[in-house]
């Protein structure tokens, strides 16, 4: 499992991320100060989502991979603080298992 | 073999999931308590499969990969103690093999 | 070259499976007590299909995997006796290459 | 690189093969005493592939693995000392390089 | 992750690189005096890029590689010195993680 | 990064390669006494097709793998010196990488 994080993403960067998101929706998420990128196995994607989706201020999308319906790359967006305390929690519950 | 449990799913995690059905019916599994998930070649998911269909009390589906006809995930559906169980059936026959 | 063999395997099972015939005919092999999966290279899985044809009292199909023309796992139906002594022509065929 | 040889193939193995052919073509190969089998990376195939048009009385064809563009395996009919012949140059052209 | 330069590129690698480029838009980097070559794993390319935006005096474009929707190769159009500061900021950022 | 030299090629080897090129155009290349190949990572592939055209006497295609877009395999057509020459050029240039 590979995690970074962007902090102040430049433009193209977002433009990247968001053309190849899992949901129809166009919608920008409501805070782009950071993005973390968590990328691996589809097993460990969905617990790390799991894990995300239950962390406060934080928006979550699934990054199409190199195949429509694989899911290898999860995109993190929200306050630094906020980012960078939800990958600390996929980090820590990925060390637990 | 990846085997994983997530107890309480969050609802973007079962959506994820249910988008990905391998089955065309829309119907939720009676009892989302619990999820547990299984990632491997295809032969040995064949095998899991039949395992977790044979336990009592889980709903198996199974979940597209990268290309709709590669059965690489399974989701088991149930209560925690139920879902514990057929994960723990899976392993054992793994080990045994 | 993977060999698992699945006794009284569930309907569910034969559903997965039936689902990813290589041929288009629906009919269902005369016998399911037993189903025999070997998963490998395409090259090894065309000289198992040939030992498994030649068997007398099994069923050969090929389960499609990630990409519609890739074979790489075979499905041996027949009564288990018969299943198993085909599974164990293709492992002796394949020690001595 | 895999060589394999498959004598007096079965019309399933056959089949399979044909099913599968690179060249639109549906006419069956001239003689069908035995196939050769040679699987690897597309740039050994094409030298592969070169030298088995250059024996005596075999046919080759491609048979299209994963996806319909990549040429990972080639079929070699004819008779079974033509095929040994050619698969013996396969191996020696690929053993001194 | 690999990391390439070509100073003063043939015009066939240029068509080549333009041919792949994610973008729709037909109009040619503004420099084409030297062209930087990045290739790695998604999340890599996605902070790759986020670093090459932010440079001064470079144009990258997304290479699209064996499936439309996977990023695996960074091309950074610019003068040489531009295009070597970008190469070496990547770099850098890549050794402190 | 494999090379592999093709002297006096067949014409079913010409074949094969001229059906997957990369370009539309069916011109035949003017010179077909020897083929160079070359396979390689993306990556390398881009860096040998600038130095093989920047070469004298020598046609270069791409030759699609297992998908339209990724560019897995060179051929470099020519008289047999004029290949040897720019194969020669791509090997020093990977050595000194």
């Amino acid at each position: 499992m590979d995690i970074r994080i962007i902090k102040s993403p430049s433009e193209g960067t977002i433009n990247i991320l968001l053309r190849r998101k899992g949901t129809g929706a166009n919608t920008l998420p409501p805070c782009l100060d950071a993005v973390g990128l968590v990328q691996g196995k589809m097993i460990e994607m969905i617990v790390a989502s799991d894990i995300a989706e239950k962390a406060v201020g934080v928006t979550v999308e699934e990054i199409k991979g190199s195949c429509p319906q694989n899911m290898i790359l999860l995109a993190i967006f929200g306050e630094t603080a906020a980012v960078e305390e939800a990958l600390e929690n996929i980090k820590r519950n990925w060390e637990n298992n």
